[in-house]
């Protein structure tokens, strides 16, 4: 019998409604894992396997099932919780408290789950890296910022966890993990609880080990049941399309990249090649600009009273956005704009873009998460973003491709993205 | 002499940077006239009169000097504050201590200007009203729900304060007080810290005694010098607007109405009537849509632990928002967004509009704070607004006038506010 947390979520949803197994029972498992797991992976910030116990313990006893009913699930370190410690990967929050939940806790608490425990993030979810490991080889990074959160699904800790993006911070570590990572359009999951670090691009997003569990999971925070997964599917238009980073990309991108349109070709799919148009080549730059001045004044508190226990290359980030002027932010957000309204025209022919998740595979080292040059324009836009698993590179390590739909049209992407994890 | 908590934040940086007089005395001044007025007008959650004497002190003592030197200003409770309490006007929570300061307090401080105590908030910036009376006369309403930040300032306990708008929280209180309240374009100040009541609306705003006052004071917090108001100005195009809502305007907004145009004309402005396209009609309602939906998102936690400590009407509103489906969400968030875009072409033949800040004077009683009904559609669309007191009332208390510009054409609609206020 397949152990408990080994499990995906939508599995596990059945095995509870029917009472096959019990809360405590999958908390147990999970437990175990990550007890056996930890001293390796360190995808937690804060875990108090007590409380697990009890919350689930609290579950059976209470009358109603919510949609979640019993699941653990994962929380970024950057997500406040009102009875765990919330660290924003910082020193200068070590035991800090928050008076609530975020709203996406709070929601996920409501639907029947339960909170795990902390993940952990970068620091304020830019960076510095925390000291988690990629499951598949220690040697190498996990991918930031939610690299707890990707550590703990992809090494089966944990069916479900919640991160954030702002750069590439789902999308990245789910590659780099092999689990599915899915950014939905921005706004469509409430931030309300989450450390800000950029009012245009802050989006909270969900890992779970595939498409189906992430969309379950989606679909119950949003309450939008529109986002599970339908029995049957016609098979997709997909673009595929290399970007304008792909100088960026690696010889095992260029290598899946090569074959993946055979494949899906083969399964049914409707493949062309798709350049973006020009306008969208600057995209990536502005993003930093967009950033480093949000960044600057999101973290103003910490930078006037606390600049000293903040790590490179976050300060530098800091003091680079305090130099972008008023013009140079305006003239990106507004270019960013426009290239909101331009994407669905980009799409047209098209049910979502087949684009790179990553370079290649996770780099060797801790001193970096890797680079989120394939995900940023993305963010920027605002676009739904899946990660979805897609073999293994020269190393043996995890490969990614990235899933892109038009803004608000989730339901699609993770449905195209369902059909590319089967095909 | 006038006494120094007369005098508005332009005269009082003048002075301060002669030497003429000390931040202490500034300080002193207003805490006099608080301890004099608070009995009767009530703006504070929490004044400290010893910590803001002795931050007047350390101003001194410091080297640097700010472009808001030695200014006191308030801020609303509903703004993090990590050196006093910030309890968001609700029951909930008493005594909470913020980690941090919010964005804004951070930036303000940076700029030389020390916090001088917590102003009164509605119910988590909503309905249910706090103690605060109108300084005009304690038996209305100031308006909510910025009403302490409007109130003291009014009253001149100070010269600035910090306030935030979902609906009609700056405009209204600074109508019905009779004070200068700006509602920039939404994002302009950064909003970290401030307890999100809506992602798509919630904007920090500033009172003043000036419209200079007030671009001094946003033009530091956001490092935007085009913000201040230059030293000579064209007369400018002005659309005077009734707007859909003019059902609900009182005789005395009736009167003012008829007799502004020709004031304005007088001075020398070019003066249209303009009337709203027809796809403007609905979109007030659609605010209510999107706001009920995001506010019990953003409150899912407090809803879920505490209900029972959250006040009429807002948990009717709470409940409400569960309810409101994904469909009706979308598409109140997509007629917006094309409004937002339509504005700009409304306005092509005009410097900004004028429009009703509130159905009339300030309402008898304490229950409510008034009707935000001429205010939510320009927070809806995002467009910067001014209020600029404009005579009195039948009953003697202030009328004002809404100035309403493109979005991020702020710095044109102050100036327009300021022209405005000097006719």
């Amino acid at each position: 019998m397949t152990p408990l947390n080994e499990l995906g979520a939508t599995a596990l949803v059945a095995r509870l409604a029917r009472g096959e197994i019990t809360a405590e029972a999958l908390a147990r498992a999970c437990l175990e894992r990550a007890a056996l797991r930890e001293p390796v992976v360190r995808a937690f910030a804060r875990l108090e396997p007590e409380r697990v116990l009890e919350a689930a313990r609290a579950l059976e006893r209470a009358g109603a099932r919510g949609p979640l009913h019993g699941l653990p699930f994962g929380v970024k370190d950057i997500i406040d919780t009102f009875d765990l410690p919330t660290e924003y990967g910082s020193p200068i929050y070590a035991g800090h408290r928050p008076a609530a939940d975020a709203a996406c806790v709070a929601l996920g608490r409501g639907a029947g789950a339960l909170v795990f425990g902390k993940t952990v993030s970068t620091e304020f979810a830019t960076h510095p890296p925390g000291p988690t490991t990629n499951p598949h080889n220690p040697a190498h990074t996990p991918g930031g910022s939610s690299s707890g959160s990707a550590a703990a699904v992809a090494d089966r800790m944990l069916p479900l966890a919640l991160g954030t993006q702002t750069g590439g911070s789902v999308i990245r570590p789910a590659a780099f993990c092999g689990v599915v990572g899915y950014k939905p359009s921005f706004g469509l999951l409430p931030r309300t609880g989450v450390k800000p670090i950029s009012d245009s691009f802050d989006t909270v997003g969900v890992f779970a080990r595939s498409v189906e569990d992430a969309a379950l999971f989606a679909a119950a925070l949003s309450g939008r049941e529109a986002l599970r997964i339908p029995a049957s599917l016609n098979a997709p238009r997909l673009g595929l399309c290399r970007t304008p980073q792909w100088p960026a990309a690696l010889p095992e991108t260029h290598k899946l990249f090569d074959e993946l349109p055979r494949r899906l070709v083969r399964a049914g799919a409707h493949v062309e090649a798709l350049e973006l148009p020009a306008a969208f080549a600057p995209l990536a730059d502005l993003h930093g600009t967009i950033w480093d001045h949000e960044i600057a004044r999101c973290l103003a508190d910490e930078h006037r009273r606390h600049r000293d226990r903040i790590r490179e290359p976050l300060i530098a980030k800091l003091d680079r956005g305090r130099g972008v002027t008023a013009e140079a932010y305006d003239g990106a957000r507004r270019a960013a704009s426009e290239s909101r309204r331009r994407l669905a025209d980009a799409m047209r022919d098209f049910d979502a873009l087949v684009v790179p998740s990553a370079p290649g595979e996770a780099p060797e080292g801790l001193a970096s998460t890797g680079d989120s040059v394939f995900n940023r324009v993305w963010t920027l836009l605002h676009a739904p973003c899946v990660n979805v698993p897609a073999g293994r590179g020269p190393r043996g390590l995890p490969l990614g491709v990235q899933v892109v739909g038009r803004i608000g049209d989730d339901a699609r992407v993770l449905a195209c993205a369902h059909w590319i994890e089967l095909s």
